[in-house]
């Protein structure tokens, strides 16, 4: 496990610092990896993407948008972020960079957005704005969640852009209005596909269905917080948590179900059953789950050439346990999963990606959150 | 854990017998079952299969052909056994009746068989005779793995039948012998396909290749001791060892390559890695796997009414961790992984086969080795 009072003891020793840096070698089925914690003063982070220049933009939970570099510097928060509810499971989530971000500045963040009209309610918006030297400018609303509902649990989040240039929007039942991942008329427990402008593609799936919102690409989910696209096949995979155990990784389909809350393989946090149905007429069936939850959060199919074994496997974060599960894939069969790093990183992760050099990245959920380097040992 | 010494002591007090009779009731995540021991006076079985009497055949791997009943009941040894080779791995090994056993009569055996003309080389053979009140008659052999070699290590030796009629062996590498897997001279590693009489059927993959024997289906195998028919698919599907890591699941097609030794998930038992390849071209990847190795013994499709929920779900027993692993199948898809029973049984798990009552029988591989009902808690 990471030292982690001794190495910021000894980092403290050498100089006063937020940069603190120490490493461990760890031994895994195919590679042995070297574990760097970059920095340790990211205030409950949530979300990372990378910048053309190497560095990251990191969200934090409480609002701020911060910029990051691998030497472990972090920037004062940037200025243009939209106000945030920061409560509970809410507040400012991911954070994603157009894939023309070299010619157009544009950032998108995801969070929940207070009723604008004064109501009580709140609901996952996702925002864009052009980035510049001091933070966003001309910034605007480009999703908003309906409805806005009185909750402080499962707004999803995950923002990912599919190789065709939609955005992928992920979403969560509320919690309490869980019965809406259902209906059509809600965005509670949906997948949304939207152009970056936030318009809606003509090709979505329930564009002319009545009563049903047009963002909609998929339905039936509880809390979507992953998401990636498939390297060989460019196909939308998503992971959600369940409610206690049932966690999923899905390929949702246009205009599919994925069951919940009527299909389900876990319980309920006071252990009641939600349902005692893992399979229902016209739901889908899960590609993959885990009983009990491993807390699901982002996932990234691994493309880099830094861990020839891990090619193409998808890389599954987690809060609980603090491990990444590694499904080794063959097309989109799991063969065989393994828990990685669990007895070295004591902090829920809450983000993964795949750096430009190949690295693997972690964002961890904690006050003293880490931004973690996971590079192949020397 | 069974609470051997203290069911034993009562069972004592009540009676003086061999069918020390207890029970013990376990949760698993989708149906509370009760395990009850029928009776712990087998010595090391290895295989066992229903009559339609609702009787067992059990072998004893020191030679030993018995008849079992439900009750405990074992009987004295039958006659008309071959003369086995039981030296380490070695001895009388799997028991399948014939499909049209109510007819015929017909009791088929796998063991380790010395050379007949005397030398020091052992192999896997089947043997079949006619059941009748004292034992088999009419025995003969009708496969005869070769070449004869010396090694008391790795036979296979499962024997199921195909819904089509054709007999399936698996076979072992014999360990020391292990390259013999990639070529076709030999039944080393491979797995069979025969007629009930032993002839060779004129569909088979390589009947019309010089050099390599007719009776082989597919190859690349180390040692598949498991074996089993998809209730839907009605394909063969099939577990082998790995050498430390790397048991694989596979549904060997014709005349395919499934790697051993060339492509492997697993090392060697003495650490060193027999090879660092795990795809190779021209071999199939497994459709799962296990790293660390679980030693998978024998399998089943559950296709009974007693547990709903594990209908068509395979279910894996292992000598290791003395579990069956339960793989939630979707199609052929393997969505989830169960460790069942591990905390229950205290014996490594030799063989698994479903009852016509829909109830799970296990064999564990012990001096006192036990016959278990798996059954829904009251
Ligand atoms: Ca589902
Ligand atoms: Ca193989």
């Amino acid at each position: 496990m990471f030292r982690t009072l001794l190495a910021v003891t000894i980092a403290g020793a050498l100089a006063v610092t937020s940069t603190a840096s120490y490493a461990e070698s760890v031994a895994t089925e195919r590679h042995q990896v070297e574990i760097t914690s970059l920095t340790n003063s990211l205030a409950n982070p949530w979300g990372m993407a990378f910048l053309p220049s190497g560095d990251l933009l990191v969200t934090e939970k409480g609002g701020q948008l911060r910029r990051v570099s691998l030497d472990g510097a972090v920037s004062q928060p940037l200025a243009g972020v939209p106000e945030v509810v920061a409560r509970s499971q809410g507040g400012l989530l991911d954070v994603a960079i157009d894939p023309n971000f070299s010619s157009n500045n544009w950032v998108y963040l995801s969070y929940s957005e207070a009723d604008p009209d004064g109501g009580e309610g709140n609901s996952t918006a996702v925002a864009r704005g052009k980035l510049g030297n001091n933070g966003l400018t001309q910034v605007e609303v480009i999703f908003r969640g309906a409805p806005k509902y009185k909750s402080g649990a499962h707004f999803g989040s995950r923002l990912v852009f599919a190789p065709d240039g939609h955005l992928f929007i992920t979403l969560g039942d509320r919690y309490s209005a869980m019965a809406d991942a259902q209906t059509l008329d809600n965005h509670h427990g949906k997948v949304v596909r939207i152009k970056p402008d936030g318009s809606v593609p003509s090709d979505n799936p329930f564009v002319d269905q009545a009563n049903a919102l047009p963002e909609i690409w998929s339905y039936g989910h509880r809390n979507v917080q992953g998401a990636a696209f498939h390297p060989e096949t460019g196909e939308l995979w998503t992971a959600e948590h369940g409610p206690k155990g049932g966690d999923e990784i899905n390929i949702p389909q246009p205009g599919k179900n994925y069951g919940w809350p009527e299909a389900t393989y876990g319980v309920d946090y006071d252990g009641s059953i939600i349902s005692d149905k893992t399979h229902v007429a016209g739901t889908e069936q899960p590609h993959y789950y885990w009983v009990p939850s491993i807390a699901v959060s982002n996932m990234i199919f691994y493309t880099g050439d830094q861990f020839p074994a891990w090619k193409n496997d998808l890389l599954v974060a987690a809060l609980k346990g603090s491990q990444v599960a590694r499904l080794d894939l063959h097309g989109n069969r799991v063969m065989h999963e393994e828990t990685l790093f669990e007895d070295a990183i004591e902090q829920r992760i809450r983000d993964i990606e795949q750096g430009p050099d190949g690295y693997i990245y972690l964002l961890t959920d904690d006050r003293n959150g880490q931004l973690i380097q996971i590079k192949p040992a020397k």
